[in-house]
Parts: C-alpha cells; sequence; structure tokens
C-alpha cells in the first residue's frame, strides 16, 4: 500500500556512453472508486491519500459537499491480489444517512446532463447548476491577491515538490492562502487526482468551500481543473501553463480568477481579474 | 467544428505593466464517442480528426484491429445544440457485420478484466491478453534503432507542431519510422487523444499494425501510452520525461521498447533496449 515511488533497473545513455543503473519512479497503480459498493470510476494513481482523492472526486463530481455528507471511507475488504492480501486499490465510499445517491449509469458524468447535442455551453451549464457554493463567501468583498504574491507561488510549489525531485514523473498541485502561505500541497501522476486529493483532504477537515484560497497547478489549465477549483468553492486558480479555451469559458462564467503563464514577474489573466490588485490607471475593471 | 484554436480577451502583466489583448488559445470540446448507437466514452479534446480520435480509442480498447472490421462513423444527426445545429461533437462508430459488439457495462475497461483485486499485475494481464499482434512482425529480426536517430526526433516534433507555437497549450504524439522521417503528427488537449488520433488514422488506412514505428510523445510515459502503443503494435515509444512505474512494468512484459527523459544526446532506456543498436561492448543484451 501507498508506495510514492518505486525502483527500476534503466540503462542511461549520454554521449553515447552507456551504464546500468537503478531509477527512481514514480507509482501508479489502478484505483478503483465505489459508492455505496457500486463501482463508480477507475482511475490511474499514485497511491497515497486514497481516500482524499476519493472524496475529493466526488466533491467534483458533486455528490459530496461536507463532511457531515459523509459516512465513512474503507478500502474494500475483498479486493485480494496474488497471494490474497488486499491491494488496496479499491475503496468504497459511503454516504451519511438521508444524503441522495446518484444515478449511476454509463452516461453519469456532468459533461451530459443536458439533454441537447453535447457541446461546450453543455457543459459550462452543467458545472454552474451543480455547484454547491458561490465562489465569494461575501461577493460584496471578494477574495483580493496581489499579483507579487502570485508571482511567488511557482517557486514555493517546486521547493514543496519532494518527489517530482527524485522522479521527474510528478503533477502537482497547491493550496495557497491569498498571502502566499502554504496549505496542502500533493503530487501525482495525474493533475486532476493531485487536485483532488487536496480538495478531499480539505473536506474531511471540514473545510469546505476554499473561499479564501488559492489553488496552484504545475501544467495546464482545463476544462477539468477549473471544474474541479468551482466545485470546492476555490475562487482562484494559477497555471504555469496555457489554458483551453473551454477552461476559459468555464471560469468567466462562474467568476472564478484563472491565471496562465504564471513565470517570473509575467502571467496572463483570462478571467476574473477583479481578484487581481492591479493599479488603478491600468485596470480594465 | 473542428475550430483547433480560439481567440479570448486576456490580460497581460509584465513586470507591474498591465495591457489587454486578444489571445490564441486551444480548442477543447467534449466528444462524446458512441458504439452502435450506445454511448462509450466522453473525452475532452481538441476538435479535429474526430473519426481518427474514436476508431483510435477503440483500437486502445480492443474492440478494432483493422479497417474491414469498421463499417462507419458519422457525426450524430440528432446530436443538435442551440439554434438546432449539429455540434458535431458526438460521433458514432459501427462495427461491420460480425464483428462482436462488446458488452458495455460500466466496469467495461481493460484495467477491470481480471476477477482479483484491482492492481497493476491485473492491469498488466488484461493488455497483454488483449493485444492482437506481437510487437514485432518477425520475432528473430526485431526492429532495430541507432540512439543517434532517437535523439534527433524530439527537435523534428517540436518543428511539426504548429498550434503549440501559437497557444503553448497542446500535447502532441508523432509517428516516426525508424530512419526518424516523420509519418504523422497529431496536436491535442489530452496527450492520449492525440495518440488516439495517430492510431486511429493508422487503422483507416489499413496500415495497423504499426510494427516498424516508433511513436514520440512530448510528455510522460504513463501506462495508458503504454498501452495505446502495445495495441497498435508500435514497437518503441519514446517521451521527453519520466515514465511511470506501471508504464515500465507493461513495457517490460510486453516486450515494449520505453525510452524516456530524450533529451539532447541523452535518454533512459527501461524496457526493450535489444531493438536499440547500442556498442556491443557496452550493451548489457
Amino acid at each position: 500500500m501507498g508506495r510514492v515511488t518505486e525502483r527500476r533497473r534503466v540503462i542511461r545513455i549520454r554521449d553515447g556512453a552507456v551504464s546500468t543503473r537503478p531509477d527512481t519512479l514514480v507509482a501508479e497503480e489502478p484505483m478503483e472508486i465505489r459508492l455505496g459498493g457500486k463501482p463508480l470510476a477507475i482511475t490511474m494513481r499514485t497511491p497515497g491519500d486514497d481516500f482524499a482523492l476519493a472524496a475529493g472526486f466526488l466533491v467534483s463530481e458533486g455528490v459530496l459537499a461536507s463532511a457531515a455528507e459523509l459516512a465513512n471511507i474503507v478500502y474494500c475488504a475483498g479486493a485480494t491480489g496474488e497471494g490474497g492480501s488486499n491491494t488496496y486499490n479499491v475503496v468504497d465510499v459511503r454516504l451519511a444517512d438521508g444524503v441522495p445517491v446518484p444515478d449511476i449509469t454509463l452516461e453519469r458524468n456532468v459533461y451530459t446532463t443536458s439533454s441537447c447535442g453535447l457541446c461546450g455551453k453543455a457543459s459550462l451549464d452543467a458545472v454552474r447548476t451543480t455547484a454547491r457554493w458561490p465562489l465569494d463567501t461575501s461577493p460584496d468583498t471578494p477574495v483580493r491577491i496581489e499579483p507579487a504574491t502570485l508571482s511567488a507561488l511557482p517557486d514555493r510549489l517546486r521547493a514543496a515538490q519532494r518527489v517530482f525531485e527524485r522522479t521527474g514523473g510528478l503533477h502537482a498541485a497547491a493550496l495557497f492562502t491569498t498571502d502566499g502561505e502554504l496549505l496542502d500541497i500533493r503530487e501525482d501522476v495525474g493533475r486532476h487526482n493531485a487536485v483532488d486529493k487536496i480538495v478531499g483532504r480539505a473536506l474531511q477537515q471540514g473545510q469546505l468551500p476554499l473561499s479564501s484560497c488559492v489553488l496552484m497547478v504545475s501544467g495546464r489549465a482545463s476544462f477539468e481543473l477549473v471544474q474541479k477549483a468551482v466545485m470546492a468553492g476555490i475562487p482562484v486558480l494559477a497555471a504555469v501553463s496555457a489554458p483551453s479555451s473551454l477552461a476559459v469559458d468555464l471560469a468567466v462564467e462562474t467568476g472564478l480568477t484563472l491565471v496562465g503563464f504564471l513565470r517570473g514577474t509575467s502571467m496572463n489573466v483570462y478571467a476574473g481579474e477583479h481578484r487581481l490588485a492591479l493599479s488603478a490607471a491600468a485596470s480594465t475593471d
């Protein structure tokens, strides 16, 4: 259970010289998430924080929004591999009494809750109607963040990435205060898993919605990552690389502040610039 | 239909100076893949090459292996969005007469074909038993490739990436001959989609298995990407960044040559080194 890295033999070629040595790799294993015993999803993830991953996934899907709605999460006892030992790769989430269990079908997916032909607009509508909270607890006084504070986050993220240093193979997501203080960081082979682990841990600790936090991700910003931020009530998402068109559209529609290409003292703000403390003369807000 | 990039307004902050301008983003839209009219999967993808994406996805899943097994692929006529126009986001794949339609359930997934508890070993077994071809058409004379040829691929991949230049937001996958000649390149918000588009196009043109080709991907090598290479009969997978533990295990188990950290004249060979033309003195094979 829960080995974050594994060792394998590797042949290294450097300018024609060939050598063999052990190498440290990021661990990847399948994990099945069940809801009340019923299989819901399988994700390839880095073992560790599995219950947080399951809880965060269910927040993203609109099933869970508070610790009170969660009865418990367990590794399935019957999920045994070779030798009869538990694989620790199947987790079952039980909801508290009275919490509705969603209808789980193959089409269970926020992208398809619209009856119209599948399109970007329907995907946006689905997230907007599923979200449990506004992104600001008090809309008249939105979260404000200094661009200089954002500029400091990538270095803090990298400094806190322990496993990436050894393997080069992990995505990271980190939660910061608007003052730039690191609250949590998770690493995983899948960026969406790293975000789910952060959100799930916050749910378990009764901290949702994360209304005064900034989520930082190590790579690009896709629709799915914006969705996860919105569903957790996080008002600011910052990414080192580019967002997609639909990520920007969802941010605009939900009021999320979306920052991309956050590098050095430069950044692009794609939506929600009212939360950035820009100088009055230059601001377009 | 099929816009690969879209324009959005962006606020740029550069060393404290704030300006507003249009920006080019990579397009992301949901696409639903149906098999004989039945919903099978939804993927967030960059529009374009949609039929190839659907066909390649079905190769990866072990449903399709040759053009003869494919009757046709169409955009669903009833999938209309606002204004009644086709969203071009729902494609239906019809198999040729006599080709078995797999049982589509929520658990339909190569990771779960084993009855034992979900684990890495079961995932490996599932791919091995589903694969339609060996990776070398003639195992006694395997594909051979020069390390110098591999070293030239990343630059060729980047030179051929048209959309990345403009958006910074796209993953790429490219197919090369063992002499380093570029055969095909696809870009997508999802790396797995880029690979599916390459494999699907090869299927449509009757070129599977791709037994004498090298697949190069722009980022990391996950289990899923190794699976896709194996299912398409591609013997060599090269990645710019790190592989995961399960990606290496699957490569070892299936005999795939897996190269990671392919940068400059350096590379790491994690499996299948017998296909690399290493100097006899240094080779461990």
